[in-house]
């Protein structure tokens, strides 16, 4: 064993087939990361006693430390206590420092442990108790052969702060003991691209990382955009040495990329507009039409929004467009809603009647009706008016069904914006 | 061995540790379901030969049926190949339908096979070629020690349609010649509320499902409401008798839930008021201020839906209230932008302006800031108006953070208007 690898396993049937996608394992693989621990698996089983025992001994043959999350509630559903003690050979019993824990948790909401709720404070013999400052589950881990097993709650509220506040200072300590040398932490760097199609990304950056540097590159396309990732593969180097690697890595990326990069992180598209029209003290209002609202929602997702949102118009209908904005019932009757010269009275309009800095607008064709041969669906037109009398109006084509046709009109709108407002 | 268990095995260091979760496994478990075939284990693993290997032999012990998802790209990255020929001593060869039916796929987009797109060829000796209608990566299937093996590719579009073509008839076979006795499908049937919290639908529910009925209830809380599912385990019982059994209950849980029932199965809001406006020959339009564009998005996103959504205003500033609603200046002064009865003037404007039989509304604080001892983050204001001079005006108070409470009015003020178009 040269390092830790790590293993998530989360528990439930409604991960399982109900549609509900597990979020926490990402949350872990970031934290664990710090840590410079691998998560190389990731597990989903259903609240069936069995399989996750099963699922935790295959877990044991290939990970060092081994996360579960889920299935400590207090219904008869909830068997991970019960599978972990199976699992280990370790017996079920009351533990006073969880009773005592829960007890008191419930107690802030003046409440009183019932039959159900008591069976959050059975352990297995030898684990170690949890802390949970959140909610009033309790979690424990143990170590079993070569691996360290920590069952958490499935809330990821609950789930986090534990793993924070527990389960983070007890695998540092567990790396430390273990001998072995220390690892890097993993990191990884996001650039957030639109505009580009992922092979011209990818000719972009070719190149930039040769098979000896330990930084793996990503990418991946979503109607958003294209995403590019560097993550530094585990290793025993210096973390100093690597950050710099990194960091020259990250310099290199942002220059090819160049004006098609347009946030970093965890940073959005909206919250970057945000703070450039913040920063440059200036109004927007917005004139949708295929998009339905989408952009304003957007916009206002953003906490503080109405510093720099005034409103928006939706003119789904062609009177609407001419009611809310002005646009005249000729023109549309002679370039089409659907226009360059449409979008761009659009964004004239809003502007005006807001009586704002800059108006925002789109027009297109989502499908998957409403096309024509010269009109095709994912035809959409962009329009900005600032007042100076040189209006921006650009056309885009795009693919895909309905959703992804007005995610991509909002996302090339919002860039249309970053760009001008770069200017 | 009484029945076969499956295990979904998702590749792709981005499903481990980038942000993309897997939603393949979701309508693998839904499809393999239809067989009677219980999906009992999900596994995700990154871009890594060992480690797939070592998933592939965990899964062989516990399940008859492995799915794998992903890797068989172009890029050495995509190892999924390698890994199952290891796994299974298997050698890689190239293979001639392989090869064909890459090549007429390529063929077909104006391209021949480069030498990377030719390592797509490579299938283990002794697997059946899986024709990919969609893209250019072929699939495999083998069978090792107990396991069906099956490889296919991870794009959804190209997964879906192998599952279907190919997939589904190839485990019907493989199911009739193991000699096991036929199971009953999956079923699973899902109802969608809103308005109640998940415990006061667990109070509705309580008892309707004894221990020795073969269906499992679900539950499910989220922004949108709660999820009610009924799912059929697996069992040998036959399939119109469960279907009787499940029929009953579903009958049941829709008298219990009564009026709080907006819809069933992949059914949305949205698409539950589209459906009646249309019934009934009705126009919409909204008004909105703190969900800022999400009902307009919303209601849009439906297909069809410019048939009965006229326009939208979305106004995030109080004089955007005025100019586009005609709110006297006077009302917001006196009771506050988010109060009844701006909410029930914000309805009227928009339904007179437009001049449509019905306007909705929303006004309220979504946080974090912008809250006060009297109006609390989370009060929002619902309004209709459908022109009888009898408007309607409700108070809801919710919690969560900025997104969670957008969420939530959206799906309050359609549920509104739901309630309103059902009388």
């Amino acid at each position: 064993m040269s390092q830790l690898d790590a293993e998530t396993i989360a528990i439930g049937t409604e991960l399982l087939i109900g549609g509900r996608s597990d979020s926490n394992s990402l949350f872990l693989a970031e934290e664990l990361g710090k840590l410079g621990i691998v998560v190389r698996f990731k597990s989903v089983v259903g609240d069936e006693r069995q399989d996750i025992v099963a699922a935790i001994h295959a877990a044991a043959k290939r990970a060092q430390v081994i996360v579960m999350t889920g299935g400590l509630g207090p219904t008869v559903d909830d068997c991970t206590r019960e599978a972990v003690a199976d699992a280990t050979g370790q017996r079920l019993g009351r533990r006073k420092d969880a009773l005592e824990g829960l007890t008191a948790r419930l107690a802030q909401w003046g409440r009183i442990p019932n039959t159900a709720q008591l069976r959050q404070a059975l352990i297995p013999s030898g684990a170690t108790v949890l802390k949970n400052p959140v909610g009033s589950a309790p979690g424990f881990c143990l170590t079993w052969k070569q691996a360290l097993i920590v069952s958490l709650p499935g809330v990821p509220r609950e789930m986090e702060e534990m793993v924070r506040q527990e389960v983070l200072p007890l695998l540092r300590t567990a790396y430390e003991s273990s001998g072995l040398p220390p690892r890097a932490p993993i990191v990884r760097q996001v650039f957030h691209t639109f505009g580009l199609a992922e092979a011209d990304v990818d000719a972009k950056l070719l190149g930039l990382i040769s098979k000896r540097i330990p930084v793996d590159l990503g990418m991946l396309a979503s109607p958003m955009g294209v995403l590019v990732s560097l993550t530094t593969k585990g290793s025993h180097s210096a973390p100093e040495k690597q950050r710099d690697l990194l960091q020259k890595l990250a310099n290199e990326v942002r220059s090819r990329l160049g004006e098609w990069l347009f946030a970093e992180g965890r940073d959005t598209m909206e919250e970057v507009v945000g703070r450039e029209l913040t920063k440059q003290g200036l109004m927007l209002a917005v004139a949708e039409s295929c998009t339905g609202g989408l952009i304003g929602h957007r916009l206002t997702q953003v906490a503080g929004s109405s510093a720099y949102v005034d409103r928006g118009a939706i003119c789904y209908s062609n009177r609407a467009k001419t009611e809310m904005l002005g646009v005249p019932t000729d023109l549309i009757a002679l370039r089409g809603a659907v226009s360059k010269e449409v979008a761009a009275a659009m964004a004239f309009g809003i502007r005006e009647r807001a009586n704002v800095s800059v108006g925002l607008s789109v027009t297109g064709i989502a499908g998957p009706g409403g096309g024509t041969e010269t009109k095709p669906v994912g035809l959409v037109y962009i329009g900005l008016d600032d007042g100076t009398g040189r209006p921006i109006a650009r056309e885009f084509r795009f693919h895909g069904d309905r959703n992804v046709i007005k995610q991509r009109s909002s996302q090339a709108a919002l860039d249309v914006l970053r760009r001008w407002l770069s200017k």
